[in-house]
């Protein structure tokens, strides 16, 4: 299987995702970015918790800029791509679509790092099976 | 220190537990039952995820009736009582109450398991520790 | 169309509804059977929130008993009925199954409610139009 | 009373706020922050939702960077300041501290909006009685 760049999640807008404002509340857009990067990583073939026992991917950085609202019973679909890779971490960018608008614009950097019972996780590099699942986005 | 029969949990609702109905989404009294349960837990002197490693609490059985809807920054307390107690099971009531008026009232059951390596969580006594932190209230 | 009795509707188990305990907290479950609901509501052609200016859903009574765990990235279906109707209420039974096996049985009971600005919401007949779209299912 | 420009926000870590890597799962760190927004508000005399009908603030930017997880039942504080004003919106910064130590740093990004009915909002200018009760924190 050549290494996957880019993936888009459809999903639909569930009511206790929304707030009383009317709205979805924006830590949502978060878990919708953190669902398409997991369908990201099954359509490369491996799910990000296969490893869970001895290697895991904390996040470390995740920012949005929202530009228009989602409501109950919306469907978009998110667009996850590779942005960048290191010799540790890996960046996504991801855009909302609604109807081909977008409406939100995110960023999410997860680490690699190592379990090991009583200890903290340290940093360590991306196993080269890993590493050859996925590849920078041509565009991003 | 003597058993435990109860605890008033005093909480105020978050934003995001509301939905697009303007009111609590009704899955929060799930969530504050537990928190008013792990708050009684250490108001016992110990914490519900001491033995994580070997002993577990599931929870079997949930249900609540709701009687008024909760809004945003509202104050409210959750009465928890320990209701019944079997060798290997705990249940709990829980009433729910915002200025002396009941929202709603629940129940909550939860079973001790043991946890092993690489095993499904097999049902066992609870621990005499334990059991002797908390005793079935008076009224419930 | 003929009235709807039941819905089986499919989910795959998100990172953020796990907890440290490694399985699904058992809240998700609740949400769950409102999704399943909501489904079944638009199977009947309708969204549960057309009405949502004058006239409301909320739930009064919900539960489940758990028997199996889910976890992440599971698959599961779950079956929702209409259970029972009055005049003013509506009662779902829900089973959800993995691998043809039943993991939780829950029932979630909604009442039809108006809605004006600026009282409280209050109880009223399920508008003929909606009874009409649900019959209760032959066997629960 | 005088304009006020940071408050700490104290909270403890709830269960369903962990995840199956056995820390607080990362979106959460953005309901944390929004907890301390309102509570800043409240400490400032007034609930952020006192002109839903008429005025609202959607959130239009929100960042973190992660350093160190937080566990169930740990206790820590979000630092909130204000960060920036402009004449529609409201940029708070925060840290989220446990024992002394910074587990995180974030950015909120909100903005003042005028809502009629069967409109889309529409960004406004801060009324002034609002401008008033904030301002910007000497050091950021």
């Amino acid at each position: 299987m050549p290494p996957i760049s880019e993936f888009i999640y459809h999903r639909r807008v569930q009511f206790p995702e929304t707030d009383a404002s009317g709205i979805v509340h924006f830590t949502n857009f978060f878990k919708y970015v953190e669902e398409a990067e997991h369908a990201l990583w099954r359509a490369a073939g491996r799910s990000i918790a296969a490893h869970t026992a001895d290697i895991g991917w904390p996040r470390v950085a995740a920012s949005f800029e929202f530009k228009k609202a989602l409501r109950f019973e919306d469907e978009f679909d998110v667009h996850i791509k590779v942005a960048e890779k290191t010799r540790k971490t890996i960046r996504y960018s991801a855009q909302l679509k609604k109807d081909g608008e977008v409406h939100a614009t995110g960023s999410l950097t997860i680490i690699c790092v190592r379990r090991s019972p009583g200890e903290p996780p340290r940093a360590r590099d991306i196993p080269p099976d890993i590493d050859a699942l996925f590849e920078v986005a041509k565009t991003v």
